[in-house]
């Protein structure tokens, strides 16, 4: 095996200049495969509220100039023991929530097809649907770790059964996860009523909340997580809103300037 | 005809405090009835580039809070000679541009069934369609003043017909609006390409372009335009972007901060 | 005792959308009455330093359209089992702190008369000491617990006794506190000189720090504080500056854009 | 005579080093005397919407870094001809409107004892009269040539005379300006109804709309205001407001950030 | 020929998905050669005061996304008649004017050696002079049209004889412009003195300021520049700050937020 | 011993007025003498991503208008026990690093020359080498305590030796620091390598970081990192990025307003 291409050097190349691919890794095509691709999805037609999210992929591009390659705390170069790659983005109908879902879905299948795992950046949560329904059809039912504020087990919007607050209810549906490692983290803020709660209980997923986890300490969470995904294959995914608005400010009410 | 009931006396009650309905004027269930109502319609789903003018009905009656009833140039008092009255939002569904477009169509027919003429504040320009349907099934076809730098008569984005930037072609289509006095003023920057111009002549519409307003002045452009629509019942549209960035910076492309 | 009307449903009428009552709750003129209602106190002419505080019943407001109504933490949900309503602001004159103080006292004092409890929006912190004046006349001398940064029982800036850093002095002076079950909370940041914490505590007051909190846990601050107030007819006032700048960061100096 | 002392070098000192005094001049106290003072007065007490000037003599002193001393167009380096020093700010009463006037007026006095003329950076509008005052103390009743939006020739705001909204209506009444030379320049937007102009124009004002510079020219107007002034003394005032918001955006309501 | 690869269309993949190249082109690499190509040059180490604009390039091609290939005003459609590609950005050490200035010639040198005309996006002024060098290398001396505020003929700062207010002084002393068809255009605000402008009438400069383009009209400057510069070979650069603030608001002074 | 000038008196003079010395104190020329002088290096020519620290000393002297004097914590009132003054900018160069290292180098050791102790505001971390340098020619090598997210003890970037990565590598190499008392505090966030770290420990640095400080406890850290000090003479550098960006927002990627 030839080693992974890595980010530019930025010793040479500054930060701030090139074109922004993720941590300025090459492109996909640039590379003879990839043992991970990393793809935008900038869809936001989903959300109930406020609406942005599909300039997320670009955005975070940006912001990712800024990583280095080696991670301290683990003891790990994820970018050199495998040939990561930055897959562009799916070009998603932004008027069109069902036909978006089955643009996403068969995008992520394709990428996925030779082996390729996938890290995505949306984009509203209603992406995670058609993302959850590629895994499977590749691995199975997956386990979910889910990292939120919110739950996103609400039934419908306005009638609407694909919105940002549904997609694991619909997953659980369709059969696509596995119910026996269902876990929300980092709930949260209120709720509409007790019944959130006992509906999503009975849906098989289990909730370790934001106090929880302040409470018992990252670790220890991490390890119950750990003991219940097991060695199931697994969806992550993570609503940047489990982080508290001071560490995410652009979720929640736009604010005032002054 | 008792005296309209008009804005709160700012010099009683802080323009900062109380309700921001617009201009601080009543909520129409507070009249008996009105000569005008200014309803908002928070719907943003049609937008091909940024979204966010679902806050739009919002923010406007914020900014509103400022406007005092006199206008000096004209030497007229709107509030005074006539009962405006603000008529809240209409709920409209955001998942859905199919359905939106009905909510809308039946809300501005409901709220003209007794002569009341409306005042909307957007949202993205798609609901030009269901308010000219209104119009029209009152007054039959009628003349379109068009501020925008665009000229919304495009056809379809991914295959969508309702959009932000089509509502005028559909309008021309559907026969309700009367084509021997369609105008778009304050037209300004790159186009697709030159077939936008001779499409949209086919429909009906005349072009004042923003450096025409400049060159001529906008004296004699109000002329010309006056004389062109004549007595005929009168559509007016402003989209914010007929301003110049400078005077309305929400537009076009998000900003850094730094 | 009929059901208490409740928000708006969210899954009909989406958050941006309609009247921004707080938590989209009825007004309360539209209820027959209310076990509690909140009302807004836009009034920031008594600040040492950076004045908008005018506009906090408004931002929080609109903040609010994305609460929900069930805290799954304590289990509750407050508008269901009381009516809540909205009031409206208590229009205060912004040139004249003296008339302002009467005129919050009075309007908090009628709201009152008929057994209704007050949520008051600010506003600085000079609206304590009528909205304390208010409640001493119904409840006699109350307990006070006051989360902030800073003590606000400073004597007097430039001569002014009514200013947004000397409201507990006074209420301490006017005999409208009890003077038992006195406590700040969340207390950082630098002082004058220790005379501040001298004088303080002659007042009456005890001071849990925000280091204090952070080294005992919430659970045994609260635990502590619940048992000095006991049954005590009490007043809370929290100043948002109580949080660190993270997570207000309107408060302090005005930063650059850039 | 010595050679008036200038701006600091900006080829040896970057601007955005050292203290910012107003365009690097020196402070009063470094100098043997000034023709020119440039004097902040931080006072926002008499705004009827949004404060915040209290910020504006700092804020015009850090903009003023980047001011070059040379005017090309009219060909005069003003501070190469005369002594132009910074005098610091005037520490006016935040709590207490007529405090505050009266502070103004005997500072201003003080400075203009010794012949040394003011530029003085506000601050609300509420300034002008005591600075008014002072003026007519030296040269009797002074020209005025306001550049506003508004007026400011309003009676009272909750019963208060002196607000930024009245303070050349009590100029008038004080007899300390020539009626004979009274002019807005800049006006625009609406007014609370025609007696505010039949009004104005019996305090002796002439109108200069901001729609009759734009037709007639800057130069046609200056010269009719050089007419009318002629060589009587006058006081200059500029409210940033004359400007259109694209020009000064932060005057007027708060604008949401997204 | 083939014909030239236009922008991506946007009617099928969002503007705002996919990568930034300048306005959505191919990159150099994706075709055959290049009529023209944009090229980034993201330094920003000349600058006297507020330096960001290494941040440019990229903020450029990001704000480009919203660019439509006709314009209707001149009827000409640029990537339709000539193929124009996005060749990235020079890679330049923000340590260094003196090695930045020399790998800008060279990279510019070496994209023009094929035929390629180039446009840069900056960074600041100081990069004129390697750009003028490589121009002049393969088309002697040329013309500059110079649209900007400020003159950048200085000499000196802190001793330094490149910076971003120095090149096109430099470029005279080096005899790589053409002393008979220098202009600058657009040039407002305070100098230093009156020797800024007879130094830079010395260099050969002629001047259009601000307000002779407003005096006389866009068209009659235009006509009179065609004239003088004629068909000499030309150099066209822009320092954004030939506008307005109000339509380039991040030049000048950081703001502050409130 | 007189007794020390303290801040300006803010219950007289608003903390908003007058001219912005660190936390309002006198400035150096106003005193006899100072036993601390507070002094800003406005320099960011050596940061190889976002500059604008230049801004820096003005933008912490502007915010140090809130400090008030007594810290409760610490029971210490630092400005009342010994003369704390404002000695102002040193001007430095922002073209030449070499010559901006000399001028700061240069300016602290006069400073220091009568025994006054120096807090310096940045700019960015180049400025470390020569204050240290300043500091080891009065006291010898110095103990260093290091509070930064980074190590700064990388070798070059772009072949540059001194830039803000760098300036603790070059300071061991010169022999002016303390290797046995060397300390990283608040290390956190990826690296380009272990190599990184290894290379640190060599050159004698022992890391603290963000999370072993999460872990052990502010206590803890503060006793092992005392007793790891002594009685050495001690230089402390505090990088504001230590801090959370949540904290400290201005670090980091430029962020989009919306």
């Amino acid at each position: 095996m030839t080693e992974p291409r890595g980010p530019v050097d930025s010793s040479r190349v500054p930060r701030f200049a090139g074109p922004a691919t993720f941590a300025r890794l090459p492109r996909l095509d640039e590379v003879a495969g990839a043992d991970v691709a990393v793809v935008g999805v900038p869809f936001d037609g989903g959300v109930s509220y406020r609406p942005g999210a599909r300039f997320g992929p670009a955005a975070v591009r940006e912001a990712s100039r800024l990583l280095r390659p080696y991670h301290p705390g683990l003891d790990v170069s994820p970018f050199a023991t495998q040939q990561v790659a930055d897959a562009g983005d799916i070009a998603v109908n932004p008027f069109d929530i069902g036909e978006a879902i089955e643009t996403i879905q068969d995008a992520a299948g394709s990428l996925q097809a030779e082996g390729t795992r996938l890290v995505t950046i949306g984009g509203d949560h209603t992406i995670a649907l058609p993302l959850l329904r590629a895994a499977a059809r590749r691995h199975g039912p997956v386990a979910v770790l889910h990292f939120d504020a919110h739950l996103d087990t609400w039934d419908t919007y306005f009638g609407a059964e694909h919105t940002h607050g549904t997609p694991f209810r619909r997953a659980v549906e369709e059969g696509i996860v596995d119910t026996s490692a269902l876990s929300h983290v980092g709930t949260r803020g209120p709720l509409y009523g007790k019944q959130d709660l006992t509906e999503d209980e009975k849906l098989g997923f289990g909730i370790v909340t934001s106090a929880d986890v302040y409470r018992r300490g990252a670790d220890e969470v991490a390890d119950q997580l750990r003991q219940r995904i097991g060695d199931r294959p697994l969806y992550i995914s993570i609503d940047i809103d489990c982080l508290d608005p001071a560490h995410a400010p652009g979720t929640g009410t736009p604010r005032r300037a002054a």
